[in-house]
């Protein structure tokens, strides 16, 4: 006897959420995760308890401009309804952007080819209505170095050094950074990654590297060893989660 | 024998904020108030309790961009080091702007000629980064009549009507209401309020008026009654805090 499949139709969702008032996408023990809520109002909105898969994680203080997450109800009012009817309920800081029918077999998660981050830094401090969604780093930043080191980590590296992975997990830590360039504008920087996946707080290590990097505080050289070492060091900093955005996730 | 001054410079002050997480520019019984925050910073700058005077107070949840305060203190390192140092004892949700000095009998509340507001409108539901500075209309709003309406509301008039002055209190509500545009872009509406003073909640009460006005539940014909009467009634809803910026104090 085979297992029922989920009744209804699969759904999948984008939404955006600023993430200063949460413990993370996902349930945590402490303060109120992205999915508990999302989860929340789906089991008002369908009476009972509805699950949803995200494409990944984001951690405390993540912003998202386009996270994914897919589930399966039965809803027979279309796309827009559906839309509306989860925006109503749901804190200003989170919104659902889209929503739409897909097939059975779609996962927001394992069909994931790659996904896009943007990085906001400011040089100086912040105005109040920027300042929760910039890193604002005082000093100034060399630029030409940081495009320099920025090159040198695009590729397929083993990613180790620029991650928070614990020493002990033995986890494939060789990705394919596709992108990550830095621009400026101003006294505005954005650093924009793209990859087919990215390690535990990966592209804050690339940000907090490249930020070391224009300080003068870490040798453009010293990239390349950084990606053969393959375990990390108090070389690399986090830069902060504030200023990170998940940005777009392709299928 | 007469009173001495206050030792040391006067200094003008001009500060930004987010007014979201606090309890208004002066101080409450609950919450924090940003002044007091100022006060606080300016104590351990000094040494010793320094009293500032804002252009005016601004409610619980309102923002700033430009307002204005004064105090007298003996600081012989130059403006910009001062801003420096009052800035790096501030959350990053109050932002001090400038600062300049002045002559000892300027006075930031008593010589101010007149005052720029904008209010901030999103027609449908604002992204989570820009919700908390909007007011969020779910509904359409007739360009045409509120900005008739504004039209109307300009110039020498009793704005009683138009404020949440007590009853009881003879103040003189009679002010010069210079400027009311309400200007479009796209989804955006930002209305834009210039007057040589306001009356408490006056800048609210005229956006609430214009937004009644576009949803078609307040005529346009009403406008002049209502600045006829002299008090005010049901017709006319208070906009929420969070759309207002206290953008400019001429002197």
């Amino acid at each position: 006897m085979s297992h029922a499949p989920e009744p209804g139709q699969r759904w999948k969702c984008i939404c955006a959420y600023a993430g200063g008032s949460f413990a993370g996408w996902q349930s945590q023990a402490r303060g109120q995760a992205i999915q508990d809520l999302i989860e929340a109002r789906l089991a008002e909105l369908f009476g009972k308890a509805i699950r949803i898969h995200g494409s990944g994680r984001t951690d405390a203080g993540v912003h998202a401009k386009g996270q994914v997450f897919h589930f399966d109800a039965v809803w027979k009012h279309g796309s827009e309804k559906l839309v509306s009817a989860l925006r109503a309920g749901l804190p200003s800081a989170i919104q659902i952007v889209s929503a739409k029918p897909v097939k059975g077999d779609f996962h927001s998660r394992y069909d994931a080819k790659s996904k896009r981050y943007i990085y906001h830094i400011r040089l100086g401090q912040a105005d109040p209505f920027t300042a929760p969604y910039v890193w604002s780093v005082r000093k100034e930043l060399a630029f030409a170095p940081m495009a320099k080191a920025a090159r040198l980590l695009v590729g397929h590296h083993d990613f180790a050094a620029f991650s928070a992975i614990n020493g002990t997990e033995r986890e494939d830590t060789i990705r394919n950074l596709t992108r990550l360039d830095v621009r400026r504008k101003g006294r505005d920087l954005r650093i924009i990654a793209e990859a087919d996946g990215f390690l535990y707080k990966m592209v804050r290590s690339l940000v907090g590297a490249l930020v070391a990097v224009g300080e003068g505080k870490l040798e453009v050289e010293r990239i390349p060893a950084l990606l053969k070492q393959g375990r990390r060091n108090s070389e690399v900093q986090t830069a902060p989660a504030q200023g990170l955005f998940l940005m777009k996730v392709y299928y």
